[in-house]
């Protein structure tokens, strides 16, 4: 069996994760890792690993004819670039949340692949999710009639650190952006309209850069089915992923996963362990499975389970979003490419 | 000991429960009664409870020297002009809500309740909810810390008559009204602004009558907390009642009461009972619990759990609801006396 | 109507349950009560609810022609002398559990009853539970098929008062007996072996009069049906009232009650409140609805829940356990006429 | 960095998932397979995992001096002589439970591991499990005080196949072994006495070889603290694994895991998932963390977790519940020796 080989653009903390989870399928080769700041750590890791490769030139993965595939893990500045480059050259693209910070770029990016005749899978992981695909069964299943209401609870353990805030785009298109995804995904609908409400509760760093880090958005659908989603920051008992749907047969929900199910009674009451942590711990086996599922689109020409489409609608509602909280009102989306015109954000 | 003596203006179910709590009450006596359909079937009801009077014509109870404070139980637009005679007649009052649909009508009220000196308690039996009460607790005693977010999901199991849809006053004044004042009451802040979207999912009649059956409102408190409400005229599992307060210290949340803890395993998978059907079910003892509190007002002089403020400023968010789901935008509650000269309803 | 006239004999703790409940329905009349430390208290307690009679003479209630009933809530040792004069003043009796701590004595109550065609209806209040009534409704539905297993657990939030362990019967024949009905009901199927073990592990006075505060007991049914319960006398979180059935076709489980559906999630760790505290909260409906089947058992002859030969089962059960747990060794209920011949008890 | 080296007798179901484990540690390599049923299929699963070596014959692999521990996950009845045989040969044991269904056996085999001066760890998996290792975090660290009962839940999914129960050394020896080792890790405790009780209620080919498919155990710990198991082979609904341990503290259990956590309210009620369906997804992180745990002490010389007196200890309780059942006496453990001269068992 001939194997796929890849290349992976950018070995941090999620380029590690995605390597690990590629090394584990027989049918792959993880051929070389780019990184700007490749060191004798880096080289350490990758030997272990058997990757051949280690360059701190992407260019080098790009023009390696031998690669049939690129991850693209760095900042997102370099994404659109990357996925163009990748195109040209043929190579299927697996690439991280969000495409690009400018819808003008992503669609670009999407014509290009388009044009190449190449694969682009984006990084919604959470799709993968085995709560949020059971959600997502029992709505296409009929389990719950049709859809009236979504509810998302999104909550990070802990804000970035303010060097990420600075350039981190923003509440909506750096953190919501996954439960923009989430609302389409689960409902198989798309959003006609957005609005948006934001605070500063949690880190004044927040506000010098024009952001917030509490947020509630509401969303319409085209068939009327209406969104809530909310997001914080900072919820100190850990990750919190949970989302409802209701419908006109019904209701399902899904909690947080948790370590273990130990259940201790004392005088002082009942108590249970804090839900896992934060991302890397609840969707472990989520990046596992679109790293499974990439990979099968490659060998087996399955269909893609989240294209650039998605990864542009998203972002859309994302930056109606940020409209909507900026001129507090609602905003179609319709609106965004007049709107955004005429407004300056400071991220 | 004197007893303290009872009026109960309107004998239909609400009125007929807060009998049955006060007869269970040593201290009071339900002395008479008044309902415009009083006949046979209610002079049995009657008699068998021991109350003395019956009558067709509520000015009988307003009149009676010996009678103490009135139970107004009757429909919504009587009671404003009720509360005023009563005032004048030196009674105490309970008032069920809304006290009025027209905010300019409650301030009558209330000011001729101060007036005269009595007083005023408002229905908002939700307060006295074991499970809310304990939220309460919770965010007073600052187990969560600053409180960043109020969720509330609302939901009947069942849409009303449409006789009752006509004039019931919309789904924000009627249903979603417990759940403003749940707001107030949970956070113990006061709203400044107001967005609401609803659709017609469940029953065309709503829409016939200028209504909808489905609604998302967000709440902006003046201390920044961001809230968000959702209501459903039709939830097919039962009645859904629950909230979650989440802050800088935590969260707080509470679940359905169901009629057992019974859960069957089998080969079809793991199952419960559905949560208890409907408010007579849910809110039984909380409905026990404000009678009391009401009397022991009376007795003792404890303070009010819900006075008539809390009738107007839930009336008022309601009406700033109304008025952004007609408007479409974010409607201040600073807006609303302006606005709706400008603005008329259906209902 | 003529009401149901009731004598309460014994006006302790659970005697006054009784008393309310029973003040409750329409179609009672307490008429009197005996307490051999009837005083001032009583009286006022008594006048308060309108009871005509008070007196320490028990013998009062018996040979009054006006009373219809008598509730039994005096201690263990006069149930039988009071049954059987009850019996032949042609009185229906509801008594307390257990009837007797000698199963001699409560075979010759139950033939005194059967002979004066008297009503007798023993408290095994738990019966008459929200949770277990739906275990009960589940197994005899077949929605679990046949049963294989039953496990109860059953723990006090404190140990009794040394005053009353001396006098208590033991673990056995006090406190378990209530699991030995429970098993008795929720499977409908008669025990045919029992083997039990103890220890003392929370308080040395239990050693002190032969006893113990710590058991297991298993059970074989006739129909080869295994059950497993334990027993403490001390649950520091609180009262510990569970259930499980397992069965061909799955099972059935019933958790605690809570006073509330709150949970709290902070950096400690998630947590929610006790279980309700002890019988009188637990248990609160079910004394209501005890009190309301043997009314309706009296009014309308419908048949009684729980009779005579119910407790002597429950009473043959908590023997075979004591003799079994003295032995060491599994005692069929076949042996206990011959094996209590050869066994003496400290209590 | 040198690997260990480590060879796989029995290449079925439970050797090749330890052997898939292992090839995830980058200190290990997988050298050699042996399996007496080794045929093309085997082959080509032992060549993709690059294995070099795939023998028909155990004593290719005892005597590869290149080998530094051997995983036996053959039949029980090899288990002894090739624990015996690879202690001889100098080599690191990982062997699967039991031992053997003959203690001396056992003991034997435990005496020649002690004079070479090797390592033995033991498959008893469910030490390793994330619940229940927290559960024995929770005793050992106080939480609920000391101890006073363990309850142990313990049904299979679904009885194994006549051929297997032929053998299986029946309920006690091959399935209940799991939670007596399961009581002794829990409570740290050694058990002094056994009390066992069994039925035929699922399968009669379990009464044809002189077995049973339903069991309650009893045990009494040499420091008073009670002990319940129960067994099933056939719970409809899934894998059921549950513990309790109550204490003078409080009590701390562990339900079963799930696949999700997905709930979903209709009409009918409410519904989830069955657990995960049996061992295999049960406990399959258990049983990467017990090969890391045995590598890790070959490597760094760390305490073994598991080791064969922990298999000789469970084996008599073993023995000791077998010989209880069939003679329906408690029997202590210092009594088996003698007894089971007196007894020989159909398995």
């Amino acid at each position: 069996m001939t194997k796929i080989r890849i290349g992976i653009i950018g070995a941090g903390r999620i380029g590690k994760i995605h390597t690990e989870n590629l090394l584990r399928l027989p049918e792959v080769e993880v051929k070389a890792v780019s990184d700007l700041f490749a060191g004798p750590e880096l080289k350490a890791w990758a030997d272990e690993r058997g990757i051949r490769t280690l360059t701190t030139d992407s260019a080098d993965l790009i023009n390696d004819p031998e690669i049939d595939a690129l991850f693209i893990c760095s900042s997102t500045d370099t994404h659109v670039p990357l996925i163009k480059q990748a195109a040209e050259a043929g190579k299927h693209v697996f690439c991280e949340k969000p495409v690009s910070m400018d819808i003008d770029q992503t669609e670009e990016a999407i014509e290009a692949v388009r044009k190449a005749g190449v694969k682009l899978q984006i990084g919604f992981n959470r799709r993968f999710d085995h709560n949020f695909k059971r959600v997502r069964e029992h709505i296409a299943g009929g389990t719950i009639g049709e859809p009236h209401l979504v509810k998302i609870t999104s909550r990070d353990p802990n804000p970035p650190h303010r060097d990420y805030i600075r350039v981190s785009g923003g509440l909506f298109m750096d953190m919501a952006i996954h439960d923009f995804d989430m609302a389409r995904f689960l409902t198989g609908s798309e959003v006609s309209e957005v609005y948006a409400q934001g605070s500063v509760m949690i880190d004044q760093a927040f506000a010098e850069f024009g952001d917030i880090d509490t947020a509630v958005t509401f969303l319409r659908f085209e068939n009327d089915v209406l969104g809530m989603i909310d997001n914080s920051r900072k919820a100190v008992y850990g990750y919190d992923q949970r989302v409802e749907v209701f419908g006109s047969g019904g209701s399902v929900s899904v909690a947080n996963d948790h370590p273990n199910t130990a259940v201790v009674s004392t005088s002082e009451g009942i108590t249970s362990d804090k839900p896992l942590h934060f991302f890397l711990e609840r969707y472990n086996e989520a990046y596992v499975e679109e790293t499974k599922r990439f990979i099968d689109s490659l060998v087996n020409g399955t269909p893609l389970a989240v294209d650039g489409t998605d990864a542009l609608q998203a972002e859309r509602i994302a930056l109606a979003a940020k409209l909507s909280q900026k001129l507090n009102r609602p905003v179609k989306l319709s609106e965004i490419s007049e709107l955004r015109k005429q407004v300056t954000f400071a991220h």
